[in-house]
């Protein structure tokens, strides 16, 4: 199968770089454009930035000169890790040129025609593309790194009792604050209980994704977020109410079934097990088993009964793989297997900048 | 004035050496005897343990030799940091031989004629000693190092509006699991989202305080308590429902001017500000706040509106303070000053060990 | 080709566990028998100790009966992970049953006929075996975590100009202490310069190791060593005096070109690269650097002139892997493809423990 | 006595910080001025920066508004905490102003006619004062955070024996490097080997302060600097051979006996006991000993035979107060009690920025 060529927006940050170390060896798509702000343009891809994936930089793609994030890429298809103060514009901008956006950034992912997509949760919010009027291209965006573990949670026990209410405390990553983020200082022996706009997204964003896609689920939810001394990996502590009863066994068998449109289709980056429960009471935690199943996995521990709601329980998701850019890499996917991504690419129509039209540059 | 002598058991734990660190400068009371399990008896106090205190061992406790924690101790008053696999029967042991027994230990807590005492809120629960049956001697205990911060909390808001509910999540500091505790690979780079028998403590121990001395307070209450890599200042996240209305500024001038016994006796390790509510949103913080008034305040911060119940909040308190010596220390203080301790103290009915008789030991 | 029936004694302690991890999926050796002390023996293994590798434990594996350190095991080789407190008895009782000990504890480390061996740097002090007088079997050791990596880093400047002096100070990582090891409070925030008898190890081990296998090596060695907070990965900044001059390309280059066995012969465990040398004069670092070549690699970094000797440099080695069971997982397997280990392996000979002998029990 | 007015420069940075905590309350000197970059300017001191000291910010400083760094402030005598990227014009152009500059900043260190300055050890320098050519103003410096305590823990060993070479590894924290410094992500879990410029900086400035104030003192000195994972406090382990012999005891008593002016003046932040040696084989540790003395004092530790050269041991000192801003001080204190600080101070000749004249602006 020829891949499909992508280019990645913002391909120096944080979001950026795990895109690159998740698509650099993908089965289906191959990075042709790495696109970035005007500091780094003109720069080797390996110079322009601090390569902090655990993986190492792949020697081709550090090799790759950086491009300004202009709708000329040779692709049709871009992944965006710009940061929320640039993407609104930019995104609009190549989804306006025909592209198709898939975004990890937060600026469209409340627009009512873009789909807010985790393929096991929502699939069928891709409907919402119909509605956009971009004129070929689309945006669709995967939630906030900490709303996806927790809406994945929450899913299984919403097809099945429903839910009136959820109060979520998440302890969240420092690689969820992007590069340079925390500064050690303010981390080493401290708890930050603030992490600026983040309850908003929480307390807002599974309503959409847990609703039809045309109208949010209804329930009350309250967070409180804050940020501790983790590299990867954002716990949360949920307490919730059911609209029936379920038994603890119940539940827990609902988790561990639970399946999406990923598993049935085979995704390359779907996890055979999105939701993996643990019996210890001590689990999970972050360093044991954030990178369950390629990190692609919510793990979840410790249900037991709550003195205030039904069910008290933690769950924890790596926050830059399934948090992040493997979310929106698994909506890609899902939107190839649809057809969606499937048009057939032309070079012919780029023509702006031929030192990127030259066959052998990848 | 004359001192009153006091013995302090379990002196070799993280808790013990807080109430030597505490006391050794105290200007009521005097260390007359450092008592310990077997392993130590006999050793020089400052060879029976690793000093983990910040403030350098005094050298004239440093060379007092370690007695056993036998009833026969030169003085009234004994404080107990000793372990609760331990604790019950030693407490009882010395109540019985007619000691008043000032424990941080969980045994007696929910004893009914045990008081569970924070000065500042609950002072009155000292009317229980009078239902003891010790001959003589006494029990009274201080809540579980979370429980204290956030009981403290909730007084004020109790005591202006009555409280409906709360739902409570900790990130606790290493200190609180005694020494060793954690091991360091453990928690580098971790959450352990499980600390054993807490959540009970969390859920019960509050309603005995705020409650009468004869009744407890009805409300309900959920609680999730989890480790994290910090040294000393427990945080909790809390949303809390009230029975009748109050604004925002309302409930932060109820904190702020929240005094009690302590402050109105002018105590000596009574904070002058037992609540400090901090404007920052990022605060408090353990490293920041964790010593505000040498540790004995609870720090507030990011009063908000809860989607859930009424308003959420941050709370910060030093476990080892303000959660554990030092609020049993204000609960001595309180007692001596309303003449509990202020029985004459006689050498002459102690004659077990005459090695402790010198009259110049210390 | 049939798998060779290994061994494991101290198999719950961190090195076991290391061992259990490595060994479970090894193309040449198949584990026939968990032994620890007597607090595990006859728990299933999974629940005899808390697994604190980062891949799971076998399910397989996990439900295998722990057994006692006794020489009647079913197999021919056994690798040792046990304290140094009893390694040095049971050692030999099972080497003078005919045993293939494969150790990695300290206490034969120096002795006159046991090969301490990194099959990159020594393989030919294997022949010391033929001078053991255990009737059979033989005990071969690897060195000291620290030891392997700054020797493997000194090898092959010894080869070309040879050494004189040597200086170093290490900053290790806490899973070289073991499990608990240090407790938490005791090192956030902190640095611990001592631990109990590693610098007489550094000081020592790497002149039997640089040496023949009749005389050690004659240079002059000072070692200084703290415990830093890092996971895995022990740092050594080493300055050395060499006896001719090379340039720094020279040395870059011996230590890029440097192979040994492992690498002629191919071993399952060897290294591409058993040294990479690493461009940016911020590295190597634990973090980035420890897992290269599965953590059998040594990095080295920021070679430059020494004001005192002739270089200096930094260098990092991953000290549960590269420096303990990863080498002695070499040594084994330099062994089996010398015949050492080959000699065909009879059940017949064991009949104490008829519960092992059942040949489904993996 | 008339408090000495003073200015900040660099008011807000990390050591600027320092500053402010240490004067605010100092004997002999008076805040009146508080400068720092046009960023700043403008801006009350409270909201120009992020308050990161221990010891809560005083309401009457954090009022003041900041002003320029220009050589108009209402006073004789200023600290500089300038970035080194700006610090060497400013400081010239104060001084050519005719102020006394005391520097924290690296820029004029080595100039021929700057003193370089610890009191303890060099106060003679001094005398360079004579030849510098600003026209009334001075500056002197003190030396590198780390260079501080090396050059106090060498300076009673040199006076008793001579030093012929040193070898440090420098093990440093956090606040070295400013704020925001060191990125949380990247020190968690890891060491980084590598410090820009403080190697030169280690291996130079020594031989200044411990020469005459005309020629700097001949010995062979290498230095590698690591930083690591801890707050405050830099470690360093150091290597040294002395001309003539002396015995451990001998050397010892050196430390303890060690003192200078300071201590022979009772300067304010002198601190009693300059170096302190402790007995237990696991000490100094930043987290234990930093605060000895206010953070004036050098720990040294672990005093051992070296097989290298002659003895090996471990030093601490606070690298913010005795590495930095203390050092500072007590430069000042110093020039103070000399009378090279006291000439009479006049408003008079100061008449640009009229909103400072105000007598209660503090």
């Amino acid at each position: 199968m020829k891949k499909i060529p992508v280019g990645i927006l913002g391909a120096t940050g944080m979001v950026g770089q795990k895109f690159v170390e998740l698509l650099s060896s993908h089965p289906w798509f191959e990075i042709v454009a790495l696109a970035a702000s005007d500091r780094s343009v003109g720069k080797r891809y390996g110079d322009a930035m601090k390569w902090s994936m655990q993986v190492a930089l792949p020697q081709n793609i550090a090799d790759v000169p950086v491009v300004a994030c202009l709708p000329d890429l040779p692709c049709n298809v871009v992944f965006s890790g710009l940061d929320s103060s640039v993407a609104g514009v930019i995104e609009e901008n190549f989804a306006r040129a025909g592209y198709k956006v898939i975004s990890n950034s937060s600026n469209h992912r409340m627009d009512p025609n873009v789909p807010l997509l985790i393929p096991e949760v929502n699939g069928d919010h891709l409907k919402l593309l119909e509605h956009q009027r971009f004129g070929g291209g689309t945006i669709i965006t995967n939630p906030n790194c900490s709303v996806i573990g927790i809406t994945m949670a929450l899913k299984p026990l919403l097809d099945k009792w429903g839910i009136e209410a959820v109060h979520v405390v998440t302890l969240q990553a420092l690689s969820g604050a992007g590069y340079p983020g925390v500064a050690s200082i303010d981390i080493l022996d401290n708890v930050i209980p603030y992490i600026a706009g983040e309850e908003a997204k929480v307390e807002k964003e599974p309503l959409k994704i847990l609703g039809t896609y045309l109208e949010p689920y209804v329930m009350r939810l309250s967070a409180q977020c804050t940020r501790v001394s983790v590299a990867d990996g954002h716990l949360a502590c949920i307490s919730v109410k059911l609209k029936e009863k379920g038994s603890a066994n119940e539940i827990i068998a609902a988790w561990r079934g639970f399946k999406g449109e990923p598993q049935e289709l085979n995704l390359p980056t779907a996890p055979k097990h999105p939701i993996v429960y643990l019996e210890d009471e001590r689990h999970p935690q972050p360093k044991l088993h954030r990178t369950l199943e390629g990190g692609m996995a919510v793990s979840i521990g410790r249900l037991r009964e709550c003195p205030l709601f039904d069910w008290k329980f933690v769950i924890l998701s790596h926050n830059t793989i399934r948090g992040a850019a493997g979310c929106a890499i698994l909506n890609a996917e899902l939107m190839a297997k649809k057809g969606i991504l499937n048009e057939s690419f032309s070079y012919g129509k780029y023509s702006l900048r031929s030192e990127l039209r030259t066959p052998n540059l990848f």
